[in-house]
């Protein structure tokens, strides 16, 4: 099969640019879930996974499956997955490219039958932007979709429900949506969007855990007062503690392997140039892959920001946000995709993604698994972003090694 | 006299809070120059100075001007002013307290003569906040109010030339708004409008000089980047750049006597809590009555802003946005000040005003002194700004103490 994977691999990348071209801004790519493009990027990719065999569907919230049965009817099923919809004035390959790689690891089966079926699922939904929630392409998959979800309102106050009507398939059951029950595992490529690979000069990576991330915003309250007349010494700057903090911050997640924080927004009021200013709020974004040395840092910063804050007669309170566990891939698949990777040629260390992805919903009842592919300059959500041929070779090439190694593990029943 | 002096300190403070009640916005006190409400303010401040005996104008821009004459009528002229407009929701005593002090020196002398005139103008504009540039009635009276400013728009795209013209002043020449030139020196009472009389406890200082000014506008360019998929090592982060070189600014005015220093905006993008910040702009506004000390600070904390960004693969570009000259006060008025409020009972030492003033104008033409009343909570451009009746007693006190001192001084020919 090697021979061919070069030109699959170019057919890939030639097909996520196409459905790039799908958008609801003319001039880039903009494709929220449900949007009228989407219509357009179902039927270009339904015809690609019935060229390739595949019995086609749309479920009930969008996702767009495909099968291609296995030797026996009733066998086990693999999932490779990813997503279809995209960020306001994205890239070709977030998402899109996990889904298109699974329709190519079919073609690249040529009609040969495994013991397992593999279905190819495009979610629908994933980036969370039309309804201000991720994700619910694969929530549905999990059967984890709620009320509350189908009736929040995008910023036309159209609801997902509405939505799904507007969009042809409220007449579906949203059970439909859930996962088969043969499914013993899942695989979804995504780029990295970020610089380590390309930083180590390897073309893939295979994901050991999704960091759990913790986001607080905190609120540094001193005293507004003018900035002539008020010495040094009789000043309580909200400024300053928020920045002494800040670069505790950077200190203190540089010096902890694995662990990063960052502050990403900054509001100073009254925010003039000749007023100290007298309150500060500040956002905090905190990731690892252990959800201990998390909390730690999460103890460990909030203090530094309360000596940082009083030391200057400065107050300080922190408000949670949000806090999602870390998501552990699965060892025995872990294992076998690195195997495979090894075999293909493409030595893969293990690495962690310190961003959100499917599989991460997924992973709660499906033994799941992720290969990252290289991001040159890190580049992600943004027009420029990009995969090279090379590395969708080898994440191919790593794919049909797994294939084979599932086959064999279906000797031993699929225990993952 | 002292006996009278308790009373009309309340009394002063009764008329500022009145001149308080006239307003463009009702239940705050908001009085942009040439307002509505000007007129009002006028007309009681009028009334005041003529029962005081003396000859009230408006001039051409709009100062209010009342002339207590001396003994002989070609006698030399002693100017005592602060001006009577307001920022938005202000207070009742910055600016105001000065020109009714000056009413209420004037009325202390219950019509005995002196051998120079006595002078209060109510300056029109000081704020700067209809036309975004302060001090036009000072400039008008040291002659430099040039065509540029008469030509400014304010909000509404109303000019200067065409507010004075809707106020009734259009008929007036622009000359007869400069001083007269008989006078031989510029008192000028105001609040503090910061904290350090009311830390050290005293009722007044003289001040010494008004301190020189440079605002610049900093940029820090890193990289924004992915704060979930970044390590620490990878990032280009220009908040924790602009972050450090913040604290820095504080160690080094905090180490620096009289210097303050001050980082009162910032504005971080792209702003989102998962986005490491790729562009910080920051606000310095730094002030020292040496200009000299001021520049070493200018060109130490660029440097150190360079340093804090290059090690962190960040640029920084800085650009000034205004630069003032420290303006001294007359040595000479600064000693007979100084001297008045001892022998008045009121030990006042000099002290560096950080805000402008008129003063600060008037001063390039005419040697000038200030006298600062303590600001309760060093509270100003405030609602609750406010001053102590003892306050206002010491300085009338101060005042009257100086006009004797300012007499025998005459005899010298006012060598200032």
């Amino acid at each position: 099969m090697t021979s061919t994977v070069a030109n699959r691999a170019d057919r890939v990348i030639g097909r996520c640019r196409e459905l790039a071209q799908c958008t609801e801004v003319p001039g880039e790519t903009t494709r929220l879930f449900l949007s009228p493009p989407v219509h357009t990027v179902h039927a270009l990719v339904r015809g690609w996974m019935e060229a390739a065999g595949m019995a086609v569907r749309v479920d009930a919230i969008g996702n767009l499956h495909g099968v291609y049965a296995a030797t026996e009817p009733n066998a086990p099923r693999l999932l490779i997955a990813s997503h279809l919809d995209t960020v306001p004035n994205a890239g070709a390959f977030d998402g899109i490219l996990g889904v298109l790689l699974g329709v190519a690891v079919v073609e690249e089966l040529r009609g040969e039958r495994l013991p397992f079926a593999i279905e190819v699922i495009g979610f629908s939904e994933e980036e969370g932007v039309r309804f201000n929630k991720p994700f619910l392409g694969s929530l549905a998959l999990v059967g984890k979709l709620d009320a509350e979800t189908l009736g929040r309102t995008d910023p036309r106050g159209i609801s997902v429900f509405e939505a799904l009507n507007e969009f042809g398939l409220s007449h579906l059951p949203m059970e439909e949506a859930a996962a088969d029950e043969r499914v013993f595992a899942y695989l979804e490529f995504h780029i990295e969007q970020g610089p380590v690979l390309e930083s180590e000069n390897r073309s893939l990576g295979v994901v050991d855990a999704i960091a759990g991330q913790t986001r607080l915003r905190l609120v540094f309250t001193g005293q507004a007062n003018h900035a002539g007349t008020t010495p040094m010494r009789l000043r309580h700057d909200a400024m300053v503690a928020a920045a002494h903090w800040i670069v505790e911050v950077e200190q203190y997640a540089s010096s902890r392997e694995g662990l990063v924080a960052t502050v990403g927004r900054i509001e100073a009021k009254p925010g003039a140039v000749n007023v100290i200013p007298g309150e500060v709020t500040v956002s905090l974004d905190v990731r690892h892959t252990q959800d201990e040395v998390r909390h730690t840092a999460i103890s460990t910063l909030l203090s530094c920001a309360e000596l940082a804050a009083s030391s200057r007669g400065v107050a300080v309170a922190a408000t949670k946000l949000h806090e999602q566990a870390a998501v552990p891939m699965n060892v025995r698949l872990i294992e076998l995709l690195t195997a495979a990777a090894e075999k293909a040629g493409f030595p893969a260390d293990t690495m962690t993604s310190g961003a959100g992805h499917d599989a991460m919903i997924v992973a709660e009842k499906i033994p799941s698994v992720m290969l990252f592919l290289r991001s040159p300059g890190g580049l992600s959500h943004h027009p420029d972003e990009n995969v090279l041929p090379q590395d969708v070779e080898a994440a191919l090439a790593t794919a049909i090694k797994f294939l084979t190694q599932l086959s064999n593990a279906a000797a031993v029943g699929y225990r993952l």
